[in-house]
């Protein structure tokens, strides 16, 4: 559980800013032979996953209720949109749940917080992926103050007690936040507005938000520090570095399902008399 | 549109017996040179098929209403699943939209058949992929009796006006027919069953359709002439080598993306003026 653990949070009080965005744990360092090898190791790491996950989707048909969520969080820019399209090329797409949380709906607002995440939360044998969350219900919700601050301070015992209970219910729930900086953001956006090909993943209220950027990375101490319970914890990943966050992200996920002991489900049908049915029916 | 040319089938009376499953419309050969240029080609075409996807979800986002929806049908075992994850691999997840159809449920039952199909349609700038679809319901339908004659004869009209009123808001529809032999389908299934990590996908039942095989063949062969629509018209791809039937799939798909016309949306904002906004925003 070598990045797992490298990654993982530390209990207690959070301060972002003594998080290095360019740092790169577990990997030993950020030349361009160290970017070259980290291509190649995803590669192996993408060959591995792909045959655990269809174990774990196998043997979810077998009646193994146990299954994997990750959960994406990270200010604009940050690449969560990259790693779930790398997700979806490595698995097969009936083993993997995709949820993308935009804002919420009128129907959606009636509810409790919780509503729209628990209809899409992953079936037994499957990987969910959701690209932002519930917790956005503490962030951009505390940032522009969508809710009274009782609200925000129940919300988080709230997301607590679910978590719990997915985790006693056979879910593996990985927590990850992508961290970088405004400085980085701002080079991320120049770049958008530079290529004609990328005018459409830009949008100006983008701009707006950076006002609040502060705002938005107290909120995700809050957050993180409220959250980081020992059955379901945040990794921070330094996400200055596309080669690193996708590595770090794929082996976070490689090493949670090594940890899940897939062994291929055994025959519910009698192999040798399915072959002589197959051979009488041609 | 040269592939989609040579596959698309003829109108009238449909006789899949005289379609070569291993034939290679479009593709010189079958050495193992052949199959090594068509995996290297089918590289190319994904990376442009990737490119123009993301023009077409792009131009959604921006208002075109125009979308894709590739229809696959086939026995067990011709590869749809395959094709599905390929395609899942090649393009963005929040550009596709992968529907999978098994037997309908007791509340889909309750209504017309076409009513769980309607709630899968992609949107506009989206690609959806259809596993099996409403022809199910003119196929095993027919097949095992789950509908009277004068209902499965009223569904093939019911199809056609469906499928015209589709196009005629923006749907290009792509009906795949992945064609293969009752003995190819048998070599599949052997596989399975002489391989522990293939045991999962293998269901005694499907011997019990095998059983069925002359049935479904005719089945398929009225639904083929009677929705081989100009605007929807079918196309069989030849499904006995692996390679290629993904290669024809794909160069269907960039066809249908080229023949678009997929210009990148022109910016809503005022490029010059966000960049001096982001400066500031510094």
């Amino acid at each position: 559980m070598a990045f797992t653990e490298a990654l993982r949070l530390h209990p207690g009080p959070v301060d972002l800013s003594t998080i290095d965005t360019k740092a790169t744990p577990e990997w030993p360092g950020t030349s361009s032979d160290d970017k070259a090898a980290a291509k190649e190791a995803l590669f192996e790491v993408g060959v591995e996953l792909a045959d655990l996950q269809e174990r774990l989707y196998a043997r979810g048909i077998e009646g193994d209720q146990r299954r994997v969520l990750l959960v994406l969080q990270g200010m604009d820019t940050t690449g969560k949109g990259g790693i779930v399209r790398d997700a979806a090329g490595l698995m097969e797409p009936q083993g993997l749940d995709i949820a993308s949380f935009k804002a919420p709906t009128k129907a959606e607002k009636r509810h409790d917080f919780l509503w729209r995440i628990e209809k899409r939360l992953p079936g037994p044998g499957k990987i969910g992926v959701f690209d932002r969350s519930h917790y956005e219900d503490v962030l951009i919700a505390r940032v522009h103050g969508f809710a009274k601050p009782e609200e925000i301070e129940r919300r988080y015992g709230a997301i607590n007690d679910f978590e719990a209970g997915l985790v006693e219910s056979g879910v593996t729930i990985v927590k990850v936040m992508l961290h970088a900086t405004k400085e980085r953001q701002a080079e991320r956006l120049m770049a958008r507005l530079e290529d004609p090909t990328k005018y459409w993943k830009y949008n100006p209220a983008d701009i707006d938000e950076r006002e609040h950027w502060d705002a938005y990375q107290e909120a995700y101490e809050i957050a993180l520090e409220r959250t980081n319970t020992s059955v379901a914890p945040w990794l921070v990943v330094p996400a200055h570095r596309k080669w690193y966050r996708k590595l770090a992200v794929a082996q976070v996920l490689l090493e949670t399902l090594r940890g899940l002991d897939l062994e291929w489900p055994a025959p519910d049908f009698d192999v040798e008399a399915e072959k002589k049915r197959l051979k009488a029916s041609m």
